[in-house]
């Protein structure tokens, strides 16, 4: 083992000037043609070459004339001018003939026979005429040095004569992913193989920055290998990414090759997620070691990575766009830790909500999910609920207002109805947390959601979700909307090998059980169960072990860490696992009146009952839309 | 000739409308890998093959045990485990082995030898272990149907085993340039010729939005050579565009071909400019005929091409950013129709100030410079100064924010300043509009502007700008800081056929002068030199004709539609013309001495300052830097 290194807390903003001020990059030129030049970075100023238009050309279509031979003309006094030595005709963009100085449109010109027309007022000298230069000037500045060049640019650039532009050539950069657990990404995982797809986030961060990516293949995790694989990047990239290995533990290799090559300025930075990172030069050249995890290392690759390739470049970064939003959940945070936490946001009642998803470091669909960043300084314990927080955006805020946001029970036709409503508007979009049916209600009365689904049974009445959204919504009208009758069953493997059909068998010694979360409607079912049958959560292995969807639940007894879950046949089908049915519920989507009778809720609506919506759910399995759409309750 | 046709006045809204209306296209779909799914737009939703992780795995470095094994584990009664039986060491994302069920970090393990380890406390069961599916889970929904793939979702579709993704294919997209004066771009245009340079603008605007554009050649002025290219196009593409000849000439011949291969939905549009527009079917296919003029074109393919493509991929059009600013001149419009005027915005004082640019549909620089775009309705009359008006942004704001604006005089040496001033700092830009010194004096007085370039000299004081400054800035604490001394000069043809040397030399039968406007500097000079040699305006002939800067001025003189005007050595370079020098005069900049003493003051000040700005000055010929830098004078 090699001998044990502690990762330091240097701050971001001090590692980030480190690397900036130890890197002097000596950019390249090329000359191009300017009509590929788009998005392309000017190397130097560049001023037009010739004027456009480089003659005197007619504006109009008309005749061209002498002013001076005109000013007889007038209403009472009508001026008639031969063809030849008065007047030319003359289409728009035509070159004014020397012995001529104005045009006369066409609408004023009495054509009396071919050769001979008539005025009814006077030319003033260069009347209708564009002139030498007025589009572009020769000798005009038309773009300055470190321009990012954009479409109209590249107009300007052509009209000024100028067809070749030097630019400045595209920074490459090596990713070289290290790990001997990765594969490429294919569509059959074995155990203990990872997918390599950070590479693949990376070059597509770094070509949208101006970067030409160089993905080099993987690299086991060998001190050797890595150490080859550096020093060819070195010599052939401007800037060189290392991925995995960044850290302290025993294959972490990225420090020690970078400190045997060459130079580490800083090993950890204090921020979460994304501290285990490696930056250091190697003949001069920035070698950055990038953290494992999805969400950490695009993060860092975005601190580290961008402001350099932009350094490279002579262009500023321009950073996102940000929105103030109200924190819907408290937000911790430990000192001394600079946090970055992705958030949703849901323009819900006229204001902006935010809420936290997950903080892992290893969820990439929390950044595909993701509306933005909330960014907690380190000497910050946080912020409370209903704090006004700023949040830097992931997605346009024309889209974030444009987005219902469902929160709720989980429910695999939440997918379908989610990808429904975007294709019947394409403006429109679709978000949905999943914090159980309890939280979905609590949701709408906190004014966080447009929507959540729900299933909760009351024990007492057997009814559905009717008495919960009347004891927790007392004073907010509100309106229940049937979206499907599903199946909720036990979930089991394949062939069903513990014979499950009824609750009581769960209470077999050996057999475990998961749990789904407090709140969830599925959870307050199985409890409805046991009480039915007459046991205790004491009876049930696992009781305590609770997961948040269906689909984990069906993913652990996939997995093999877990015998039985209550779920969708859905669920149970996305594993291939067996499926025992044990009872139908109603799932409800709860909404305020204000919005279900919104636009946005109508529409909602007639997505809904939509036959291609119900076609998709009944091809599920499980599912039933016989009342979908339906109003189930409407409170006064 | 063609009988004559009549543009119509259709509203832009009702003229996009009946276009979208009438298309229906059938987007065709491809397979392709994900790697190469950047910025394309998916044909269906997506949902994970496989979850992500498909292993349970150590979340740490550590020691993987079985939970119920290490619950006697206590500070003070340590506990042994044997490798093997007990505990194994594992790594950051390796697979549990069955038969253990939590890790214990590395940092609480007590190594006694290499099979022995002791703990103090116990571990809790799936502790520090990635379960199956943490990241992405089988089943679940990556990305909806007509979504733009960015580099996050990349990641996560490759998480979930997806390596092919069905996109729908890019719409290729005809662009036929028209016009018998057409050449390609180049460097040497000789008279008559246009260099087409709308299509690559085009091509440029459709790509970014995501189009396939398909450049077809050049197309002269042909009826059926334009008939054949357009039937040709629409076989092949979805979207047709023609360049120029949509207007009502007797050579506009787009409304006639598509009248006859289709159906013509729309002649002309109620906006200024753009007006000539072209709008029908082919085939069922758009067809849409864009006015030549570039603002115009540009406009128009804003306004008609782009939700064409939007259509085709299924998403919705994202506005640009907007901000409200005040107007620093009045706008004025006229009834009937929508105006769209181009908007230069100065940051100054902590506030928006917009000034509409050139308002001339043949000006492609003035789309370069602008920095929004402002709409006037078409029932409006337009805005006064000072009021509040919505701008739609060009540039990024945090852009606009760091831009320093300069108003005033123009000299060339500002094009240098603007291009020293980005490089020094690439996140700095400056923008300068040529107003004349009054108009700069008037801009600092009205906070519009940071700095005026001003070179005004007092007939009584024989001294340059200091009155002035003093005059009109009575309240504002202002700097003036020398840029360069210059020499003024008689700008005439190569070889000074009519040898001019001195003002009363201008006064010859035959010969033109081209003046420069109102509150310029150098119009302030020429009525100096006037009454010194007892002359009068009405002895010079083309005293009222006015152009705006230097090079206007030499690009007349070029032209051959003057003889003689008075300018900078420089402009008279850029055309190969002669220069007679009359006078030295110092130009200055003026500033508020708020901006002079701000950090971007002092930077400017440094990079006026700089040894390489001076030697680009100099090298232009005609200018001294004797004083750059110098503060001249300084107000109370």
């Amino acid at each position: 083992m090699k001998r044990k290194i502690y990762l330091e807390d240097t701050p971001l903003k001090e590692a980030r000037k480190k690397l900036l001020d130890a890197v002097e990059f000596q950019p390249r030129l090329e000359r191009i043609p300017t009509v590929d030049a788009l998005g392309r970075v000017t190397a130097e100023p560049i001023f037009a070459a010739v004027s456009m238009p480089n003659y005197h050309a007619s504006a109009m279509d008309g005749i061209a004339v002498k002013a001076s031979r005109t000013y007889s003309a007038h209403e009472k006094n009508p001026l008639q001018l031969k063809r030849g030595a008065d007047f030319q005709i003359i289409d728009t963009g035509d070159p004014i003939p020397d012995e001529f100085d104005a045009v006369i449109m066409i609408e004023h010109v009495h054509m009396i026979d071919d050769e001979t027309c008539e005025i009814l007022e006077p030319a003033s000298p260069w009347q209708h005429i564009r002139q030498i230069g007025e589009d572009v000037v020769a000798g005009e500045l038309i773009v300055p040095a470190n321009h990012v060049l954009r479409p109209v640019d590249l107009g300007a650039l052509l009209a000024g004569g100028v067809v070749e532009v030097s630019v400045i050539v595209r920074p490459k950069v090596a990713i070289i992913p290290t790990g001997t657990e990765l594969v490429s990404p294919r569509n059959r995982i074995d155990r203990g193989e990872i997918p390599e797809f950070n590479g693949t986030v990376f070059a597509a961060y770094l070509q949208s920055w101006g970067a030409d990516p160089v993905y080099k293949g993987i690299v086991e995790d060998d001190y050797q290998k890595i150490k080859n694989a550096v020093l060819e990047a070195v010599a052939a990239c401007d800037i060189v990414l290392l991925n995995a290995g960044s850290s302290a533990g025993s294959e972490d290799f990225t420090v020690h090759v970078v400190q045997e090559l060459g130079e580490v300025m800083t090993h950890g930075v204090a921020t979460r997620p994304g501290k285990p990172v490696v930056i250091g030069k190697v003949n001069g050249k920035p070698v950055i070691g990038l953290p494992g995890y999805p969400v950490s290392a695009y993060l860092a690759l975005e601190w580290f990575a961008r402001p350099l390739v932009h350094e490279f470049l002579g262009i500023s970064e321009l950073e996102r766009p940000k929105v103030k939003a109200t924190l819907g959940r408290r937000v911790v945070s430990v000192m001394g830790a600079e946090e970055f936490v992705r958030m949703a946001i849901g323009a819900v009642a006229g204001k902006f909500i935010a809420n936290p998803l997950t903080r892992a470091a290893g969820v990439t669909m929390s950044m595909v999910r993701a509306d933005g960043l909330l960014r907690i300084p380190a000497a910050s314990l946080g912020y409370e609920q209903g704090e006004q927080v700023e949040i830097e955006l992931y997605r346009p805020l024309q889209q974030i207002e444009k987005t219902m946001v469902f929160a709720g029970s989980h429910d695999m036709t939440l997918d379908l109805l989610s990808a429904a409503i975007h294709k019947a508007d394409p403006a429109r979009f679709m978000s949905s947390a999943h914090v159980g049916s309890m939280g979905g209600i609590l949701a709408i009365r906190k004014g966080e959601a447009h929507a959540a689904g729900v299933h909760l049974l009351d024990e007492q009445s057997g009814e559905y979700n009717i008495t919960f959204a009347q004891k927790y919504l007392p004073d907010t009208p509100f309106v229940l909307v049937n979206l499907v009758h599903r199946q909720q069953g036990w979930i089991v493997p394949a062939g069903n090998p513990f014979h499950i059909q009824k609750i009581n068998d769960l209470n077999r010694a050996g057999l475990t059980y998961i749990n789904r979360q407090r709140g969830a409607g599925t959870r307050l079912l199985f409890d409805y169960l046991l009480k039915q049958a007459g046991m205790q959560p004491e009876d049930i292995y696992g009781y305590n072990r609770e997961d948040f969807s269906h689909l984990s639940v069906a993913a652990a007894v996939a997995g093999g860490t877990a015998d039985c879950g209550l779920g969708v046949l859905s669920a149970a089908q996305a594993f291939g696992l067996d499926f025992v049915p044990v009872a139908e519920e109603r799932y409800d989507l709860l909404m305020t009146k204000e919005f279900y009778q919104s636009e946005a809720g109508q529409d909602l609506l007639s997505v809904m009952t939509s036959e291609e919506f119900r076609q998709q759910v009944e091809a599920l399995g499980g599912y039933s839309c016989r009342d979908t759409g339906k109003v189930i309750f409407e409170s006064n």
